[in-house]
């Protein structure tokens, strides 16, 4: 089934030869066959092309009836007759790679709707596409090439770099962001930390925020996700970290290169990631604390301690990922029931 | 105490024949009796009709100043002296269509404001209500009767079928949705989901998502939640399937029919509920896995495994939740002062 | 470093003796010594202030080099030569203070923007600043120098009290706030709460919700956030009381004076919180409870039944705290490896 040409026309057709070549594959047969799109293995045709990579759908290759499919060595001989197996390291890579030959990240259609209201001073690159109802404010700076969609708000004085997308209804303020950056629907950069104190009559009274989100190039902000700016100082998400929808980022936060952040996360004010940090849906983190490159947070886990570099943790309270398994199938003993008047644990 | 009408102008009077005839009640007295509005047992007055269902609220029955209660008839001989006792199998049924009696959903005020941007191609149904700084899409079809809040976006080549209500701030992109359905405020369908392969050298390299979010009829979409197009395929909700507030749906999720999944529910990609399961509030499941029909998930659950059909699971990882009550009630026993150097666990 | 110009123009120079005057603070020295702008320990220079609360910070009081420092009597001796100390009993209250002598909260700039929309019979007060796009509806009541960013909704009849803010992309429905009120980004208050009845034949029937939200004075809802409005009835939020980001407040919740609800919480329909409650991050607490004032609910709880004023509870389902952390730590030794045939228990 290709994809809905309603949405996705297909800028096929593309020859095998050219999706061997972006995929980094090898294959046999006749290189100038051409494919009109990518698809799932359980659902592309004889003119689509489709991956394999791990175990999970293995047994779907063996019924494909895709043309052509990506995967690994190991998995060629499972290729049905028929069907052209494009051999390389990476298949799942190889297929976003060969997807985006067919349908690339639309190119902005330059121009700037009339309806959109662009501030005093505000500068806007070469190549931006403008959509209707955008708000650019006073003295922002929007690079070549960006596209708005409608009523993305881009705060005054806001840097935007070249490549970047602001989707409909997402809001940037006080922010500085880089090339290649992407806010997805509803999502909400530089809002005020919840920062005040407390007096002794029970008055909360607001500490000024005055600082800022610097978003590093390609960082990707998912829909209705929350990065507050710094109280003084910035919330600093580095080059190519990776933000799922509602995600909240508080005030002052900072993370390295590639950080992974999964849906509804939640990271409290002044924590810091290394890079390539993955923290898995629902995950919360304290504020203050340091989880050190290539850690894993799991999924649901409350991480209210340091987390050194390549450590998996789990849980709430967060514990080493084996130590929490280990006594996890201890505690379901104690919920067996009861064998000559004792508990189900292993004497 | 009348629902404010500043807010809620009441559609009343109503007879009382036509009150018992709408709930499916019986009564004694007076139909032609009128009453003015609904409320609550706590707070109704002598000319508005309220209701019971359970024990939660039995008490304020005996107190109520209502002048007519929806009940059950175990609960009749409590109607107080000179209140009629509205006497049905599901008086909070009965009540839902009672306060619509009064306060009907409002019906579209037929028009397309003047600053509505309509795209080419597009075409708005008879009798639809659009409102200020709505956006259509080039090619979308929105379906007769339909109401779109200020600022809503519908994107290019989307589908809305009849008599549905997409909410300020709402958005929808490759989206095809059926009748009756509604987006509430700032709800988000349709976004990129969270899909991309990092490279060796670290880079996060998107696939692109080249599915669709399918809405069947009467699915509803609470504020700021977000429905993730699929990958390849489609993410799909099932008739009646209704989201609260802050849900999270990844790409290619499937439900079936009269889902109810409760706020800040998240749901990993690729997961497949069946008909009638209920997520209670902020539970969480993993990708790929499969909840059967009349499946329940307890609140802040986390499920990393198949439910089977008709099973209640609690708990993080989910457990059956009879299993789960027993462990955790030793668990507390550990938790107690020890008592002649032993842990409070019963012997 | 001082706060980012392009975002933050500070409006000093401000002297010592006017900084601390305004912290409540006892110094020496000039008091015609003047001062550019706040920072934090780490950053600020010779024409900044700092302060420090508390012991996290205490290593960054000794070499910072600020001009001068809000502390408590303790640290005096602790800050450094030529840096002057602003002796004080709430330094960061007097941080928060000052802070706004250099950064006051933006006054409105009066004007309607030309693309605003006002409807029929709505009133806007003096001096408020209505934004690009802003929709307010048909008697709605905007009280004086009020801020509606861009985008921002007030819906048919809503009341908004004096020197409030509604930031881009928030809307507010069905509500009557106090004065000072905050919607921060995309906050969305009044919508239509997760109200409905189930037919035998699995039809999910929406119960009208005819209430409304009412915000006391100086509440403050965050970015995202959602407040549904209340069944019959009201969802009251009392003075002073702010919510974080992506917070979830059901139909009928009651709130009184000053809680803290911090990010990603959620309160299900009914339940009702006394006067400085404070709720840690991504709790959750069912319905028709209630939690006593004074008490604080852990990060991650899970609240299932009333809690007694003053109480802290952690854990999900919660228990007083002092309980759940001893019997962690006996789970913990459930986990540890065996030695002579026995768990890590203490025997």
């Amino acid at each position: 089934m290709a994809a809905d040409p309603r949405f996705y026309p297909a800028r096929g057709p593309v020859s095998l030869a050219e999706i061997a070549a972006t995929a980094g594959a090898r294959f046999g047969g006749d290189g100038a066959r051409v494919f009109a799109d990518v698809g799932s293995l359980a659902a592309a045709g004889p003119d689509e092309v489709a991956f394999l990579e791990g175990r999970r759908y293995a047994g779907a290759l063996k019924t494909t009836r895709a043309g052509a499919v990506l995967v690994t060595a190991d998995a060629e001989a499972d290729v049905p007759e028929g069907c052209v197996a494009l051999v390389c390291e990476a298949p799942q890579l190889g297929y976003a790679r060969v997807a985006a030959l067919f349908h690339p990240q639309p190119a902005p259609v330059p121009g700037i709707h009339p309806t959109a209201v662009i501030g005093p001073g505000a500068t806007i690159g070469d190549g931006c596409e403008i959509g209707p109802y955008a708000v650019v404010g006073a003295g922002a700076e929007i690079g070549p090439g960006c596209i708005l969609g409608p009523h993305a708000v881009v705060g005054p004085g806001c840097v935007l770099g070249a490549g970047s997308i602001i989707r409909a209804h997402a809001s940037m303020v006080f922010c500085i962001a880089g090339a290649g950056v992407v806010l997805h629907e509803g999502a909400r950069v530089g809002n005020e930390g919840f920062g005040f104190v407390t007096t002794k009559a029970g008055e909360h009274v607001t500490v000024p925020q005055i600082g800022r989100v610097i978003l590093g190039d390609r960082v990707e902000i998912g829909a209705s996700s929350c990065v507050d700016r710094g109280a003084a100082g910035d919330t600093v998400l580095g080059p190519g970290t990776r933000l799922d929808n509602q995600v909240q980022i508080g005030h002052n936060v900072k993370t390295g290169r590639g950080c992974v952040i999964v849906a509804q996360v939640g990271i409290a004010g002044s924590a810091e990631l290394g890079d390539y940090v993955v923290l898995a849906a629902q995950s919360g983190l304290v504020g203050h604390i340091t989880v050190g490159s290539g850690a894993r947070v799991g999924a649901q886990a409350g991480v209210m301690n340091d987390v050194p570099a390549g450590t998996d943790v789990v849980g709430s309270p967060a514990w080493p990922a084996r130590e929490f398994m280990r006594a996890m199938a201890r505690l379901r003993k104690l919920g067996a029931p009861k064998r000559n008047g004792k508990t189900g644990e292993t004497p």
